[in-house]
């Protein structure tokens, strides 16, 4: 089997590290990834700008290159560029969660709903953990455990998967639920301060809120100390609503 | 009414210009829009980096600001700082279509789902013409007759619309169709060049391709001289799978 992975932490990243060493088990890993911290940076591709693949030698005999694009850029590279077909991508381990509408923000996420838009078997997995020294050993056993269900149960390639983990030790893990994406927003909260000319900036912070607590929710499966998988769309198109008005014709 | 208006090509650009003319005839309009180009920004947004907010003038006694942040990030500081309660949000006109997946690439749609996620009843405009010579009376008139229509019979605020607008004299398009997005993909071609300094370098570029010709998509619409109006989720959840496994419990 050959794995692809990425992520949006960067090439350094201590989650992609953890997912390399996972990935290994299971056959021939080739990693792309962003050559500095690309969170947040949602499905963003690089339009106008030429792109560079530096190769890297920081895991050993593995093939990796660290990309001057975005996490969905690394994924169009390795399939245009380095000629990759692999038969898994997975993408992270990101430092952070990627639950309820963090999917649209994620860049984790965005490499592997790349991937499923390239017909490849995509999981993108977060750690409930912000810090670089997480620790991932907990994690890295759910990496493993998931691609092992995923052999014996596959989804469809072009459902990509989102997978988050809470911040335990592996024998406080409950358990593995599928979860639907909780209903939910971010109330964002802005400092505004001064810069030494006298012009005023922004930083943007906030806290998520959700009224959504029903036990379907990837929200409900994290608090409870259950892993959250979401099968993820890549139609987004509103299809209850596609009757809403009959089609105008002049 | 208040309108807020957004867009991703930027503040200069002659679409954003061509939609405020028709903002204006509805009620009161702010612009809150990118400092430069942010095409294919996708949902991203500025972790880590201080926004600014630089009044512009180019409106004449229009309130308008251009932002250092995303398309994204315009609509959260007009809300978060500007402390905007919009009625409705238009983005764009965008200059390019932005049906398919493409709207998972888009940050005019971005906007207007991020419309969505505050409430704000949220439609995001494309014409199928890149240039910024692109002639916007047509699609002018169209975004007049969506707003009227809207106006009559409107959409639940979380579900945001995305309006693709064939690039046609008014007299040639054919009529407005709800339609679904087409599945497709991008066919990436990458064009390796090398620098003066003998390092390689690579030109996205790519061919949309779509297997999916049924007359309820996008594709078919625009293909036919009709506009087309998809309806957007905000829950990427494939709920269909949610069932695919049994949960499994420690």
């Amino acid at each position: 089997m050959r794995i692809l992975v990425c992520n949006d932490d960067g090439i350094t990243a201590p989650g992609l590290r953890a997912l390399i060493e996972v990935a290994q088990e299971f056959g021939t890993v080739v990693v792309v990834a962003p050559d500095r911290p690309q969170s947040g940076m949602g499905h963003a591709v690089s339009i106008g700008v030429p792109l560079r693949l530096y190769p890297s030698r920081q895991f050993g005999d593995i093939q990796a290159w660290a990309c001057s694009g975005t996490p969905a850029d690394c994924v169009k590279l390795a399939t245009g560029v380095l000629k990759e077909k692999p038969d898994l991508l997975l993408s992270g381990i990101n430092h952070g969660a990627n639950f309820s509408i963090s999917v649209f923000y994620s860049g984790t996420l965005s490499a592997a709903i790349e991937g499923a838009f390239e017909g490849i078997p995509s999981v993108g997995f977060s750690l409930l953990n912000y810090s670089m020294e997480a620790d991932f050993t907990a994690a890295q056993a759910i990496v493993r455990e998931i691609i092992l269900i995923l052999q014996a149960h596959p989804f469809p390639p072009h459902i990509p998967l989102n997978v988050n983990i809470p911040n335990l030790p592996l024998s406080e893990i409950k358990g593995i639920r599928l979860s639907r994406q909780a209903r939910g927003r971010f109330i964002e909260q802005f400092e505004e301060r001064i810069d030494p000319y006298g012009q005023p900036y922004y930083w943007m912070a906030g806290r998520f809120e959700s009224t959504d607590p029903h036990p379907d929710t990837d929200l409900w499966a994290l608090e409870r100390g259950y892993v959250s998988v979401c099968p993820l769309l890549t139609d987004l198109t509103a299809h209850e609503y596609l009757h809403h008005w009959e089609p105008i014709h002049r």
